[in-house]
């Protein structure tokens, strides 16, 4: 269990099966976000329908609602949702630092304020390890002490010295509590912010503590210009061991793209579902805003390269209508085509990888979907 | 095209077979409506997957947006929404005469204010005809003048001999329109308020004015007692034509029940959409209202006797927290199964219909469904 076998390579591109409790996934991978135990405005059927083999949800949400008691009660996080495939649960520590609201952080976890209820409410390691494996995530992640994209050094090497103290304790939590069985992973999550000593030597300090299997890095496009994020992974990439490693947050397709070129293999973001709701699409040739006045009575399909439902069935005039007259039909179609698109997108780069052709497919995806040839 | 069989009868109640372009339709029948050419939250797939065969979409609101000419761009209703099945749009007179704002009736048609621009705009019997024909459905229905249910007799009068004439000058445009082909039929409405007197003549007026292949009932169910429509459905139905029997804008279960139980074959309500968006589900034994706290930690399913994907996936707790949480899949599962409620019920008087039985039947139903025998 929890076994990753890289098949194909091309530069620092991996293509890769990753073995969890409730299935196999093929990597690069796009996990869709399901925040509070439902990725918003699609179903599991459609979740389905789409090729998604891993969606993520959020430990801070469920806790704060309904709350981990109910979603056990309810059989745990995969029935509770009516998902069987591979789950994956942030541990909160990205919420509880980016959230609005009172705060206040000491070595033992962090007080924080209920966006439902403003209640007062503390999440440590021990505590963030507990929710997860009670929820039943097949991958649980470690509590970090995220910083914004521009802290200085000093505070992220505070948040690092945290993180790293935290991480033991995560550790040992779920050692105990995984002792009888091998329903679930805990994966590590690098901090460091953009300062590349820091990142090296966290992640030095992390592969110290044992084996994993697998790696986070945190604390990226969180404000920062891409260019660093990009020249972070590219300096980071040589050091990193043979595990998946997932890059949260992100993101976006040139970002994807981005990172796969610099070895990363798991990816997670509320960009297809959010920017959907919004009316914005990907498509092979950039972004596409289906409420422009120019998609009125245009018959063609959103993407003409796709085999979703939305594209398959439904012209863009008709999208185009369900957006302007506020039709709860179109934030969900929209959401499924951008979902489709980046899964579709994962699995291109696992074939340009397959043929040891990533190079010059990128470039060429690039000059279709940015108009230009580099990164 | 457009024959009408009757299949089996039990007391008034009747089970028949309406032939459509678009397909073969068994009655009674419920008609999910997609006002703006969208069931609400569903897409053409689920309302296949709860059996819906036939759907109505709204003449005036499809005029006033997108406009008529560009879902003839779009290649018709049909494509437009991707719905393949019979399709049927009511004429805009119900709108005009319901919807706020400015509007003036003569004996030409109605000049009312957009409710989407504020502009103003004319329907008449030619126009609301001429849209419906563009719009391609397979039935249409005749431009009417509807009076609130409590209108007296003097103003019932008025709005009946305008119906009336209305009636002819359709009848004469669908005509000429449909001379050609016979892709689309015309029904008449029979108007009168809650005068039988009115209501009767105007049956006769409608018959004198030759053959129709249906005929609808409104101006029913707008605000007067439920009783008043039992009453005068009950005093009709021995004067109706052997045509299907269409009672617009109703309803909910247990009108359903008490119409067929009068000879009614066909319904269209926005209910079901409306009251699952609300959190209200209908269910063998009564309304349940997901938002309950008692349904918090409850892992049974919304209604235990239904096969719809929401019940036979997911747990009342779930979908709870779906509607606490404000997430849009809430919306749309206790839709889906609302509509799918209503199709079973009406799939279930079939039956009742076919063995002769829909008496004891329907008092079964009622004292499951309104914890009481009668109606």
């Amino acid at each position: 269990m929890f076994e990753f076998e890289i098949q194909a390579a091309s530069g620092a591109a991996r293509a890769g099966r990753l073995t969890l409790p409730h299935g196999t996934i093929e990597t690069p991978v796009f996990m869709p976000v399901g925040t509070q135990g439902t990725v918003r405005a699609l179903s599991p059927n459609d979740l389905r329908s789409v090729g998604a083999t891993l969606v993520l949800a959020n430990t801070y949400h469920l806790h704060v609602r309904p709350g981990e008691q109910v979603v056990e009660k309810l059989g745990a996080l995969h029935r509770f949702m009516g998902w069987d495939r591979p789950l994956l649960t942030d541990s909160g520590g990205f919420q509880v630092f980016s959230l609005e609201g009172f705060r206040r952080v000491d070595d033992d976890g962090v007080e924080f304020q209920s966006h439902v209820d403003g209640g007062r409410r503390t999440l440590t390691p021990e505590r963030a390890t507990e929710i997860q494996w009670t929820l039943g995530a097949d991958i649980a992640m470690a509590f970090d002490h995220v910083v914004p994209g521009g802290a200085d050094e000093a505070i992220a090497r505070d948040a690092l010295e945290r993180t790293m103290r935290w991480l033991e304790r995560c550790r040992k939590r779920h050692k105990d509590l995984n002792a009888s069985d091998d329903h679930q992973t805990l994966w590590p999550i690098l901090q460091g912010g953009a300062h590349l000593q820091l990142r090296t030597e966290g992640l030095r300090r992390i592969l110290e503590l044992g084996d994993w299997t697998g790696l986070a890095i945190g604390g990226l496009s969180v404000g920062e210009p891409k260019a660093v994020m990009y020249d972070m992974l590219e300096r980071l990439e040589p050091k990193l061991p043979a595990l998946p490693r997932y890059l949260m947050g992100v993101g976006f397709p040139q970002d994807l793209v981005a990172a796969v070129e610099r070895g990363v293999d798991l990816f997670d973001c509320v960009a297809p579902t959010r920017n959907g709701r919004n009316g914005s699409a990907f498509t092979p040739d950039g972004p596409v805003n289906i409420r422009n006045a120019e998609h009125r009575a245009d018959p063609r399909p959103l993407d003409a390269t796709c085999d979703c439902e939305t594209c398959t069935t439904f012209s863009r005039g008709y999208l185009r209508h369900l957006f302007v007259a506020e039709e709860l039909l179109g934030l969900r179609l929209l959401s499924l085509h951008n979902v489709r698109y980046l899964i579709r997108l994962a699995e291109a780069m696992r074939a340009a990888i397959r043929r040891n052709a990533f190079g010059p497919w990128a470039a060429e995806w690039r000059r279709r979907y940015l108009h230009t040839g580099s990164a």
